[in-house]
């Protein structure tokens, strides 16, 4: 095969974990119908209310832009607008999607550590009924951020409260909640739905799974043209047992809990080895799995050759190192000796 | 599991071959680069590329719907429109996702037999260059059509070549292309790309594969803003890997000609075993994996309630009857003599 | 100038009419706010609502393609679909623009007279509900038709009946409403909102006015995005004034009647001019202010050079000849000379 | 008529200036082609030719908004940017039209003094033929910016020139060009062409016509899909000579000179009126026809009940006060008592 064995660059670097696979065999029995009116779909589907709550309305897809692209467009007009972190996947990672398939704006707001702020939503709430103006209707954020840093429950709360005082509705891109769950030692539940959040990217490619993402509806009457938009936006499998069946395993046994966790763990560990290196800053508090990092040029190039990883910001020498669900914590000493062996050249 | 054991549905009803799955699972090992920069997704490039021809370029996507909107995508502008059978699946069964991804005009054309002619082509090759039309670009066409028939290799040729002398391209939906081959005892170039096609939509889904389409691009310059628009049209896959894997397992020792031959001799089977029945029409001939029938809405309901099928024209009673490559004789033989006991009653 | 005196290629090849023009001179007088909050636009509203009923919605917008889209995408999502006749204005002269802003399906139903039926509307109403369609929303019917043939009035409100028993509404593309009120002898609100119609784009432009249409609403709550959907159209006019000053003007002293009775009083002229023309044939009955005809192209090449007209079908020689407010007898008298004198010729 | 007789809310309160209305009426004889193809239309882009040189292309099309979106649809696909100001037009008073019409992304750069600098341009620059990224593909900037000022000719060229070494393409929404070119004392071409600007958005709206804007490309082979575009962005206006016949007007006798240049004195003679009173700030400098303003908001109620004017930024009290062509010396005169006398009370 001649696979890397172990990389920095991200937790989707990652393959399937074991129980995941065999939930993929063991559906793989016999004929059902097509495009989730099966079992097995219907088994995940129940998975995921046991988690949230039995009135959440679940929609599978492919992957993490289409479950936010079909969250924006359930709930944004065309003539309305989305407000988000500037450093947000939906903004500067899926290509101009959303706008491309929803044809709304997204206005991007500055951030701290990878947060925004309710001042930011509320700079933005001005020339409302103007027809010249995009109208704002949803704020999304990402928990845990693109930074790997976390919201409080206390800020989401208090976003989520405002948003629903000035008719906005909140979305989080939570392509590694399971990561925050973890981090804040609460539920899913408890860090998402029950701090007043609207709709839920709720992904487990990035800690486990094959493929398959859910967009869950915590609020009533907001998907009514949902299973439209999923045809439309090409996110409707045909064979959907096989998602369903891999969220029923994801959150078996609390599977989510512990690859989170042990991801969570490894970034510690990580960061716990090097965080007194000379040389090597750390712009951002390590809070999930991800450890930024801006170190010399040369030493960034000396660790790409044995370790891959990305560059996230070219002007300022910013790095990103993801652990994963199944980085070991033999990968993480390897590297962080590696890293200080080479810093000791710069 | 309790799942179904027998689906006339479709062919899509049918679960995962053991050979793909296995190359999921050798393919679930050590890390890879995302997005398809990994050594599987190579493979199964150039396992395309050894079918195909050196010089193709392939897009791997998630569905079907995924495919045939990113052939669209990369070849028409919203201004030109794409002339295609009033009965394909690009028209009929999309929800409209080219109109929304693209923005074109799709031009629905009459079939007989699922096919469509040049002279409906050429019918709409007036008023060009003028502002106020859409102006053709794209000829689609579905192979085996969506009523299970099959156009020759001749009247594909003479489509491509007539598409080439208007400045038209042509696009192949093969969602069931090993089908149409294994059907014609052509190679799966001789019954695309030898014929002129540009684009064809390969699909792998519907005959044994988990999920995971290709897009192919037979003629150079076609691509050059593909790669943004299968993001944009969030199809881009993380773990690419085990798309690549599928196809390199579908492709070798002719897994595909093997599935889809057998597919094909169930229907045959099938056939065989009914078309004798009085009260039953079979408006089309069978010549891939499809029986269409037309018979008693009482005889429907009845058969039914035993096994899963669509009806596909309420008006007429038109249904289909789908074999995959995982339908067993017995499945066929007792279907078979459902149909005939149960149409004695009518 | 230069102009040509004489043009049966398109009503819209006629000027402005002088009350037209007087209105938009005393319209220019000192200043007034933007985008319709002012006086003259309030007037404009107000002459409508004279003709139409006090609880109509009025939006003006610049030209016809700009109203019935905004009629379209006031009333229908990108997952819905308008079934309209396959030589529609919408369908076949709009550049696919309906397609491009609201990202919906066009369904092209087929003609008699130009005309579709309820049959027609009827064979589209299946797989309700299902995910895979585009939903039917929206019939759009033009009166009078492409071909300058009329709908009766019991016609329209069987449509619409049939519309609103299917949870379908009804927009008709009045480009030319006046000509169709006039041949009917019937109030503009007569011949539309009173037959059923729920939207209306009422056309001024191709009957004495400089440009301007509106979008009327005959249905409450069907608005609610209008106004941000005409500005995101690009169809929000800043001194818009001009137009509320001109339908004002338009509707008074009955100019739209007198208009539109002259025009299609000169087509009916010129039928009867030229109806016993040996080699002539009119293949549709002249109901409004359109004279459709086939006759030999080497006459149709001989006449066009002296007057300007459009050939619409090329491979049936179908030509189209258009009276206007200001087509004079004369006018007519020589063409129609002129055509005699050329037949006999071929 | 009962219009107002001053505002300072926006030049387009004015109304058409008496040449551009004559204009219209000597257009206003005979028949001709619609969709442009006559002599007026002809004229009008002859009249731009002798301006801006012979070899650039003209689209006329009816708005400002409409006019932008042209422009950026004609250059930028879905899956690439625009940067722009925040605060321009095209980002922030269309409501969401391009990212509606184009699908692409528009990236808000920060400004100072309404100018956004190459740096900032420049931060975005990164990514580049990464699929996960909205590629930059056009930089648009206003000039007179939004708040009035201007660039001056060598900023204009050093951001033209990098573009053009960054594979970028330079637009400017040009609706106040005239303003500019004036208060610069440059020629028209000289202010934008000559710069390098690649497109222009040529506003005569604001300056004494009734509508009509044209879209400029200064750069061959930007519009081989213009023409379709402006159809199915609903531009395309069917009289529209008599759009040319305003262009051409506009441009004889230096009309857009004479109507620039007035209006640009009279805002500085506001300015220089009010300059002085205790209370008021100005923000920014007064280059063009607007002035801006920060005072009490008590004071902004009391005048803006005896003249209309707009609240620019709620938070902050900015307000501003546009000139016209046709804005009087008295009209100025009485403004600034009124608001020295009210500034007395605050």
């Amino acid at each position: 095969m001649n696979l890397m064995k172990h990389s920095f660059a991200s937790d989707n670097n990652s393959g399937i974990h074991p129980n995941i696979l065999k939930a993929i065999e063991e559906a793989n029995e016999g004929h059902c119908f097509a495009y989730g009116s099966d079992p097995l779909t219907e088994r995940g589907k129940q998975a995921l209310k046991n988690v949230f709550g039995d009135d959440i309305e679940t929609f599978f897809v492919f992957n993490g832009t289409g479950a936010n692209v079909l969250a924006v467009k359930s709930l944004v007009r065309s003539w309305q607008s989305v407000l988000c972190a500037e450093t947000s996947h939906l903004n500067e990672d899926e290509c101009g999607a959303a706008e491309m398939a929803v044809g709304c704006k997204l206005i991007p707001l500055p951030v701290t550590n990878g947060k925004i702020s309710i001042e930011s939503i509320a700079a933005h709430l001005t020339w409302l009924d103007d027809e010249h103006r995009s109208q704002p209707r949803l704020v999304s954020i990402t928990q845990p951020t693109e930074f790997g840093t976390l919201y409080t429950p206390e800020e989401i709360k208090a976003i989520a409260d405002f948003c629903h005082q000035h008719h906005l509705l909140l979305h989080i891109d939570g392509a590694r909640i399971a990561n925050a769950a973890t981090a804040l030692s609460l539920s899913l539940r408890a860090c998402t739905r029950d701090l007043g959040v609207d709709v839920l990217s709720f992904g487990g490619t990035k800690n486990g799974m094959l493929m398959g993402e859910a967009v869950l509806f915590f609020q009533p009457n907001l998907t009514s043209e949902t299973k439209y938009f999923r045809k439309q936006n090409m996110q409707l499998f045909s064979k959907m047992r096989f998602v369903g069946a891999q969220f029923e395993s994801y959150l078996q046994h609390n599977l989510w809990h512990q690859n989170a966790s042990h991801a969570n763990r490894m970034a510690a560990l990580l960061f716990e080895q090097i965080c007194d290196i000379e040389g090597i800053q750390f712009p951002f508090p390590v809070q999930a799995n991800a450890v930024f990092a801006i170190l010399p040029l040369p030493a960034i190039e000396v660790l790409q050759e044995r370790f891959p990883f990305y560059v996230f910001n070219e002007s300022t020498n910013l790095v990103r190192w993801m652990c994963s669900y199944n980085t070991t914590e033999a990968d993480v000493l390897d590297f962080a000796a590696t890293i200080r062996q080479t810093m000791l050249k710069f």
